[in-house]
């Protein structure tokens, strides 16, 4: 009987891993040029810290965290998104400190939250995501969105689509719930149980219920944009017009809520309307949450992020049919006859992959036929083959596999010959 | 009240960072180069695979695991090793069935272990391991080493030593286990508790025993060496003679066991004595696990692999004091002043990143002087400076920040000429 992988996780194999590499290594290039630096939280936290930081009245805390008590008797949770964890150890490092602000942050990593598993939601799934702490520049919520636009456009997506909204301050959004109150209350008994608790909790959050959709006074509940004071009017004016500067286009949604607690003032997400889907997707979402630094212990200190599913990401370059230029293949295989010359090619293939080269042999007592075979499989370069012959004259036979074409190299030779004759297939755009 | 991160994990931040993803990045190469796929797998897996495929016996299975109860009722353990996973992975996707074999996989990512932290040992800690799956050529051990220990060499450290040993197969093992017993019986009585269990169900382990490391009947039992049968004998020789081929200076030493249950015939370490670590210290171990795969339910499968610690990697890099040549500063910096020419600044600094330029710019209203000093704390090469001036005149002053020289650059030859002067400097190795 096998062991398998538990129900929502995943493994990633050779062939698909690729893709991701290809993925991260595109993003980490992109955060670099917007200087984002890298920051690693663990795993796992205590479990106050999503509780406090994204909220007791959310999906996310109330039903998906895998919450465990360890072996020194503390809760302890496995991380069910980014931001929490990212607020944390900004005010565990004290890295307010730094005079050099923003603190631009990103993150790569696991999380996980117990669903129902489907069709890009799964219950270990990778976030990539970015949190600028310490700036309440309109032009940075403008910043943040034009890298989490270039993720997918520069991995090269076409059908995405910006929808913004405000959420507002603390005083327009007191403004705003009370009348999200007088709204509801009439219709409250209609509600879903949950709705009920959120009415009085966090009324915003009747607008995000997916069972109360239908509801007709959903249609007619007041929008947070007619109770933006002016300050908040004013900022989500200006984050406007930075995006038209940029060029970047983007609707206003005034339903735009977001599921998290601790968001106000901009709030986006990314779709992406590609037909692959069936149906409209978000790919993105993220929002400014002045007020959870401090939450969280620390100094007072405005912040705005975004976080994205690196599946769904690779979901929507499926859809769109997106090649992704990843590497495949083997430069160069090295075919051996008989003992003395598999000795020479175990030192040989060491050699020339410390010099830089990418090469492998056979390690399965093939007949030569059957390693040509292999060499072909891996789509290589180039075949060395060492045979008696060549062993007694200290030459091997390089194979240039695409031309059929064959030469006698010296084996003094081989690594400045192989390294050549491989930059040349580069130029060649091989 | 700050939540603190969990006792035994840590923070990786900014500095930290691109040391992490400079080794990431040296070693992914290395894996290009012998030709090691990646896999990922889940960052929890079913207890059962643990006791299974790590070993009842093993302090790991005993004492350190992560174990818990996920809201389905199943048990879940975070994985505190790789191989166990890479293996279930193998079966569960029949990589078996694959023509090119064998199978050469590698993997990075977090484990967890309940021990005490300390030093170089925490409770969450990643590693980077290798598996070679379906070979049992001898050429492959050696491969599998000297892929280890080009890690080590290429990153720039000195003071390694390669130690091996044979495990031989299960014939030898058998004999060696009966001559074990013989030779603590009569000791039972003086060797710790779990030593008395491990002297039935695995005695092997006793030689491991860091409490009775220091009992006179250490020193006088019978080695594994003695033992091997004949082909394994010939095949720890084969591994040996690969070993000298290549260069790759090693000590054979008949006490080596590794912790964990599966391991036969070669098994190995690769210790640092550098003078920063005090004392010597494992970097790395691995060795041959023939019947692993059939264990987890899999077909007859040979297989050899190590893994190693990248938080020590990076100590032993400290050790040494070897500096890597990770980035550090930024390309460029925004410098503007007044409204007007800060919604251009916005603009270009986009157009600028689009364009694969590094830049950042001021996002707390800083006047001139105070963006300049931001500008000199990033280590910037070249400000780019937009006043009321220059707007008037469609065109940036940029500053090279090393030479003191300023010239003006029209608006649309702005990305041209930043693209040229970051190239030059990078030829002139800056």
């Amino acid at each position: 009987m096998t062991v398998q992988a538990p129900r929502g996780t995943q493994d990633l194999l050779p062939g698909t891993t690729e893709k991701w590499q290809f993925v991260e290594r595109k993003i980490t290039d992109l955060c670099r040029r917007f200087n984002y630096q890298e920051i690693r939280t663990p795993i796992f936290e205590h479990t106050e810290l999503f509780q406090r930081g994204v909220g007791d009245t959310t999906d996310i805390v109330q039903r998906e965290m895998y919450t465990f008590t360890d072996r020194g008797d503390r809760s302890i949770t496995l991380r069910p998104e980014g931001t929490a964890s990212v607020v944390r150890a900004f005010v565990q490092n004290k890295l307010y400190g730094s005079p050099t602000q923003p603190t631009k942050l990103y993150y790569f990593g696991p999380m996980f939250r117990y669903e129902r598993p489907q069709q890009g939601r799964m219950r270990q799934f990778v976030q990539f995501g970015v949190e600028a702490l310490g700036s309440k520049d309109p032009a940075i919520d403008a910043e943040i969105m034009s890298l989490a636009m270039s993720v997918y456009q520069e991995l090269g997506l076409k059908s995405l689509k910006l929808v913004i909204n405000s959420l507002g301050d603390t005083e327009s959004r007191n403004n705003h719930r009370e009348a999200l109150i007088n709204h509801f209350e009439p219709h409250k008994e209609e509600l879903c149980a949950d709705c009920q608790v959120r009415l009085t909790k966090n009324p915003l959050r009747v607008l995000d219920c997916k069972k109360d959709r239908e509801h007709p006074a959903m249609a007619t509940a007041p929008s947070i944009l007619e109770y933006l004071n002016e300050e908040s009017g004013e900022y989500f004016q200006k984050v406007q017009n930075y995006l038209d500067h940029m060029g970047i286009p983007y609707e206003v949604d005034k339903n735009l809520v977001r599921g998290l607690d601790y968001y106000n003032h901009t709030a986006f997400e990314i779709m992406s309307d590609a037909d692959g889907f069936g149906a409209i997707t978000t790919l993105c979402g993220g929002g400014r949450y002045n007020g959870l630094v401090e939450d969280l212990g620390g100094p007072e200190t405005p912040g705005i992020g975004f976080a994205l599913s690196v599946e769904r990401l690779l979901m929507a370059l499926d859809a769109e049919a997106v090649a992704l230029n990843e590497n495949s293949g083997v430069d160069c295989y090295f075919v051996s006859l008989g003992d003395k010359a598999q000795e020479e090619a175990v030192r040989l293939t060491y050699e020339l992959r410390k010099a830089g080269i990418q090469i492998d042999k056979d390690y399965q007592e093939r007949k030569l036929k059957a390693q040509f075979k292999t060499a072909d499989r891996l789509h290589v370069k180039y075949v060395i083959v060492l045979g008696e012959n060549e062993l007694e004259n200290n030459q091997v036979s390089v194979k240039d596999m695409e031309s059929g074409e064959q030469q006698e190299v010296a084996l003094c030779e081989l690594v400045t010959y192989l390294i050549k004759a491989l930059q040349g297939d580069k130029q060649d755009g091989k």
